[in-house]
Order: structure tokens, then sequence, then C-alpha cells
């Protein structure tokens, strides 16, 4: 089944950007802004199972330079799922290889008639010099270190369903802060709507450094468990490293797992999250991923929801803006 | 052209599955019942080739741990003909690689609102698996050697075509039936229908094992050739085999291999089958392939009715259950 | 937002064709009926950025045997605005890579009920080929060094919508002209139209041999400079050659490359194209590319255009003839 368009309203006039580069520049307000619009997306499409059909005649490229099945998937839904028609572009097979430039190649695909670039790069930046280079919105799926700003929402917008409120909750992240772009769209999201930060993990993965982001920072686990409302524990990424960073994956996982025994020292109504894909027995064990708390799933079905709300977001205010002759 | 929604009617209430694993389980009537639907969307999509729009805002996702162009085009054909969106994943690039365990890859599709899996993967019971961990509507496109049902169905279909009934007829499943899930998927359909099947091959493929399976076992073609309605011509897998299971391709042709000399000793209304892709010389020679008796070709064309049908099938009799909560 | 069907008329009775093979076969009348469409569907879609559903219910197959992701991008956009699905192939993963002959592979695509078909092949006459064996249109999306008819059409759209007619212009194809199946599609379609056409490169790139097309040869980009409306640099294909045709890429650059300099000595309005992807630097330096004479991303634009036009042509005259028994 297919919602017609008429059913859906324009996007607020508070919306402006045409990009969505990273949470370190937006406001709490447009961060609650694409949060209550997800919100709305999941409740209308019935867990983001069935089509709205807002962005008909649309176009979306995914312009992916990692690997990503995860993330490139559900971006590709998320626009199918408003109307909006897809296409891929892989680094391996393009132009690129050719001998083309990275802004070439994008102007190319702008000049095809694309409304909006999602794109995933292994350089800090590239989304910026993207969206100064080219008049279709862009959206950021992760650049480098730096930052995956629909992660840091996705995973924003599940703990704000299960409590009413970010404000004046302690929520840690554990692990691999040092690669982790998602640790840093997630400082930046949870701080602008009031919640305390912990960064904890091996000081090989979370420096002295970190206290430039404000947050407080852990090098033990259990120290700071009682405390914390939310643990999101983030992924190893084993394939990124070149050198290890602790002395062995065991060695990690006794220090850092969530493990059943390390439930009992947690909050009551603690939530477990986790971007996933998860290393079992290594972030966290099967009990507690498949347990009581966990919230992995519903941070999938969020990303939907949030990519959803972003695409309608960005490609109507841009379409506000007068086009540029082509 | 497409043709709406209202013009079609209820899955039939004796449909209850919501998976297709296998022809081992499904009764005489279950795999009619398919067959009837498979003949009626042909029917109304005048061979397939226009759209209508049964399963528009479902999502099928293909989960493909095998090479194969063919099986999953057919599948992402059958399911955009009846309006339903899809999406590939394949083993390499995915989060499989990232050290995430398969169950959890499948979680990962159901939470992002996937309704159908098409799945095919070298172990066998690797489909079985998958529905009985995911609320997900599953079909097998292959299981290693195990089964592939569709393509079972695909070639009764093709056989029903031609003859008003199946029973009392004579099969003959030629060649590589050691390795073949198109032989287990063929046997189990066509016995439950009530044709007669001969398995013949050097006895490096045919062993005295298929006894169990209540079948003749044949090595000499010309033998069982007069008795006949049926040629079903299975691929020499040379990509699966690590032995050659006879002395040269030449000899093979020699003794198995359907040349313009055997349809001489066959019968005047013999059909020639092959599940593709044909290795022209070897299995069966151009003129055969391309002759008059051949319907090879149609049983492409009845593959996408045989899927369409499946995926409308399970999928309506998995919107009648409890929706799980996401 | 899309366009309804009805808004549509009929293709013209004037065209019969149901491939596009390529321009050396065309009319002058019958090219200009292709660019008369390629301009109507461009306004129709404000730019190629709106959908307009003529062709729903239509499925477009890509059968890429080379690399190429703008040029099938182009072409599965082109389809998916006028409402087609498209479905992709390649050559790795295929049934080719089990043995299966190029034209079963077709047949088995045209079997699953696919109406048009648009093939790659470094092979010169693989389109032709095809057309002969199946019944669905096909479009030549270049064949080895022999015709890329639609590139040749957009180049020409583009230099019509910049000057009233192609008429007694002069337009000077630089470069690669030896491995160039872009060049041989310019020159029949410009000399069909009434353009002057001089090739112009290094000997080793343009041989006597080309007098045979009755084009103007040149040697010393800078003497004939002066002279010509149009340039269209054709791009040094690096991946092409084993042997380099010229002792240095700079040397090659000195010679031939359009700069700031020798735009001096152009003509006032001449208009700056290549088929990209472009090697800045080597047929063009970044000034002169993103310059005010340049029209590259129109280019690119009227890419769609011209495919969206072949595709409703094609397809819409294949539906006239008499539908093939499957």
């Amino acid at each position: 089944m297919s919602i017609d368009v008429s059913d859906v309203q324009a996007i607020p006039a508070a919306w402006t950007r045409t990009d969505l580069l990273d949470l370190e520049s937006l406001s709490a307000e447009e961060i609650t802004l694409i949060l209550d619009a997800a919100e709305s997306f999941r409740e209308q499409t019935d867990g983001c199972t069935k089509k709205i059909n807002v962005l008909q005649g649309t176009t979306v490229a995914n312009l992916f330079f990692e690997n990503s099945t995860r993330t490139r998937t559900s971006f590709s839904l998320a626009a199918r799922r408003l109307g909006a028609d897809t296409v891929d572009f892989s680094s391996s097979g393009s132009s690129l290889s050719k001998g083309e430039t990275f802004i070439d190649t994008a102007k190319n695909i702008e000049a095809m008639g694309v409304d909006a670039v999602v794109v995933r790069h292994r350089t800090p930046g590239t989304p910026r010099l993207l969206s100064q280079n080219i008049g279709c919105a862009v959206v950021n799926a992760g650049d480098g270190p730096h930052e995956h700003p629909t992660q840091g929402l996705l995973d924003i917008l599940t703990i704000r369903q299960q409590r009413e409120s970010l404000a004046g909750l302690t929520v840690g992240l554990v692990g691999d802060i040092a690669h982790s772009r998602t640790a840093r769209s997630n400082i930046w999201g949870l701080q602008k709507l009031g919640a305390h930060v912990i960064v904890c993990g091996p000081s090989t993965l979370v420096s002295k450094r970190w206290e430039e982001f404000d947050v407080e920072i852990a090098h033990n686990l259990d120290d700071i468990l009682p405390r914390c409302d939310v643990l999101n524990l983030l992924r190893i990424q084993f394939e990124r490293q070149q050198l290890r960073p602790f002395p062995s994956v065991r060695e990690y996982a006794l220090l850092y797992a969530m493990t059943a025994e390390r439930m009992k020292a947690a909050k009551d109504d603690v939530l477990i999250m986790a971007p996933g894909p998860i290393n079992r027995g290594v972030e966290v064990t099967p009990e507690v991923a498949d347990g009581p708390h966990s919230v992995i799933l519903d941070q999938v079905t969020n990303g939907l929801a949030v990519r959803m709300a972003v695409l309608w977001l960005i490609t109507g205010a841009n379409e506000r803006n007068e086009p540029k002759p082509r």
C-alpha cells in the first residue's frame, strides 16, 4: 500500500538547510525537527514498511567510496519508500578509475538531473567539498573518522523513544572512540539535547584529546556502569586498524564487553545500543545483545525513518531555492 | 501498461505458508495452487511483460551468497512486475565480511522493513534456518545440492502447459544428478503430481543411493529414450566439480547429449527441457536445443510467472498473521 | 512530480526502426526526428529532472560487457524517467562465465519479458548480431571502436541548441580518432546534417585512412583552430592503448590541449565539447573546461534526453509490430 502525496504537509519553514554534513553545526532545534519528522514518518508508514510518495520524480544517488551494504541499503530503501528513484555509484568501474577528478564525477551526476547525493568517503570533509561544488542536496553518510550524522540521529531517536527527553541522561560511548565517526556525531547531538556523555575505552582508543569535546573520559567500564542510562557499544573496527590498540581481543572483551554479569551492576532500565555490525563476544555477549534491554534492531528501523526525514527535508529546502540554470 | 490492484483477488484461503523452502514438504494441492496462480499471472500479464501492482509498498530482498545473474534477475523482475521494490545483498562487501553472523545480517534486513527474503546459499538448510529466525517471508533460491523449489515448479508448469496433466507421464532427468538441487526439486514435485521419474547418467553421477527417492535408475540414455514423455537435460556443472566424474566431455556427450540422431528414437511429442545455462554440444546439440520439441525458453518465461505466484502467496499469507512488534 | 501518459502523443509514423545500431544507416530525417523528440522530452521534464510515464510496464535491460558507470547510469535514469523498470547484467558473475553463448544469454533475457536491451561490447557488430537474434528493441551503447550512436546524437543536439542549424558549421574532432567510436558516430551524424568535419591529431592517431570518410585531415591544431565553430576534444583512452601513440602526455598536451592561450586564436563563439571523462590538463585545461565556451555538462544533460527519445521511439515502433509468440 502507498500513501498519497496529498496526505503530507509541506516541510517546516524553520528548516532551511539543503545539506546534512554533520551534527556539529546543527542547532538543538534543527535536530529536534529531524527527529520529529522521522517519528512522524515511522508512524505514517507503520514502522517504515509502507510507501509515502512525497519524493516522486526525485532521484537520489548513492556515491559510496567505501564498502557499505547496510548504510547504502538503508538510504536506498528510505529514498524508495518516499517514491524517489535511486542510482548507485561506486569507485570501482567508475570514471574515477579513468582519471576523472572527484568533482567532475559529481558534476556529471548533477548534470544527469540527480536531486540529492548521499556520499561516503574515507577523507574527512569530502561531503562539504561536494556541497560547495554542486547544486544537489548532499548527505554525509560517513567521512572517515569525522562524522556520520544520520547514525548519530538514529541513535538519539532510539533513546528519545524510550525516555521522554534526552536532558539529564548519562550516555556512555564504549570502545573504539578514536576511529569512530559515530562517536563524534553522537557527542555533538547528545550534548546539544542536554545529555551528559562519557567516552570509555582503553587509553590507546580514548586519549586525553577528547577533553576538548567537553565529555567525561573513563578507562574503566565498571566504574561508570552504575551511572549510565544508555550504553552505546561501538564496534572494534578490526578492518581499519593497522596496529592493534590492545593486547588481544580476549583482553578487550574481559574489560569492555557488556556481559550478563556486568548487567547486574547497571541501572534497571539501562538501554543497550550498538551501531553494528556487532562482533558478538567482543563488544557485547549474545545474551545482552538479544536481551530485553537491547534496542539494537530498533536502531536499524529508526535509521530508515531518520533517512526518510533527512532526504525529505533537504530536497524540499533545495526546491524552494531558485533553480540553477542547466 | 499496468493492471490495478483491484483486479486481483485475495490469496486462496487454502494457502497458509509464509515460506517456500522446498517441494518435499508441499502437498500436491499446494503445488497445484502455485501452478494455477502462476498460469493466471502469465495470462493477466500477457506473458509476464506487464505490471500487476498487487505488492505495491512491499520490499523483496535478494540475499545471494552464490553468483547468479539469471535466477536473481528473474526474482527481481517478478517482484517488480508485482509493484514491489527490490534490494540486492551480496556476500562481498557486506557486513558479513566485517565479522557479523548470518542471522544478524538477516535480522538487520528484517528491521529495515523488508517483507520477503529470497536466499541462495551453498549450505543446505540455510533458508530454513533463516525462516526460523526472522519474521519475513522466505524463499529458497537454491541451497547447495539440496533443493531449488522454484526451478522445480517452473519445470513442472512448463510440462503441464503442453500436456493436460502430469499423471502417468514419464520424465527422464538426464546428467549431473549428484550435484543437482534441480533434480531433487523435480523428483519431489513430479512424483507428488503422479509422474514416473527416471534419473539417468553415468554411475559416478547417478548412484544406487537414489533408490531411496523411489525413482527408476538408468545409466544408458538410449535404453530409456523411447519411453520418455519429457527429457530434462541437467547442466554439467563444471564449476562445482573438483574431480571430473567422466573421462572427457566428448565421451559424456557421446553417451548423453540429445542429438538429432537420438531424437529419431524418442516419442513423436517428446519435450526437451534444460534448466540452463546450457553447454551447447555437451548436454544438447544446437539443432535439438533450438528445434520444435524444445521448450527451454518457455521455462524461462514460466520462471517469472512462478516467482510472481510464490512471492504473492507467501507475503499475502504472512500479512494475515499477527504482525510482530517492531 | 510525474507527468501522465495521456499528455504524450503517439510516436511519429515516420519512425519505423526498432533498433538504434549506428548513425551510419540513419537518414538526416531520422536523426532530426530523434533530436526533436529529445528536445521535447527535455522541455517537458524540465531539464530531465521530472518523470514522464510513457514507458510504464516496460523493462529495459543493460547488457554491459565493458566497464561503464556513466553511460549505463544515463540509460538507466533515462528509462526510469519514462516510468520503465531497469535491470543490469554484467559479464562477471553471469551465465557467460558458466559457458553459455552470448546469444543464449540474450534469448534468456528476452524470455524474461524484457522490451529493450542496451548493449555495450568491445566487439564491433555485437548489437547488430543481437538484433538479428532477439525480438527486443536493441540500442548500441558502444561496440568497440565502431560506433556509439547516442553519444553522437547528444553531441549534435548540444550543437543544435546553441546554433540554429548544423548546416555549414565546421566541427573539429581533436585527439584520439583512431580508437574512438564517438568520432565515427559524430562524423556520420554531422555530415548527414550538413556540417564540415575536420579530424585532427598526431598521425599515429589520425591516419590517411580517414579520407574514406570524406573528412578533412589535419595534424596541427593551431592551423585549423580559427576555422572551427565547434571543437570536440576526444579522450586519450590510456586504458585502451597497448602502445603509446605519442612520446609523452606532456608533448601531446603541448600540441593538442585546448588552453586559454589557444582560445585567443579561436572564433569568438566557439563551442568547447568533450565526451568525458576528461583528463584535465591533457585534452583541455581547467580554465577552458570550466569556461564560458564549454558546453561539457550540457552534453551530459542532453545525453539523458537523447536516450529517453531513443528508448521511447524504438520500443514504440516495436510494439506496433506483430508480437512474436512466446
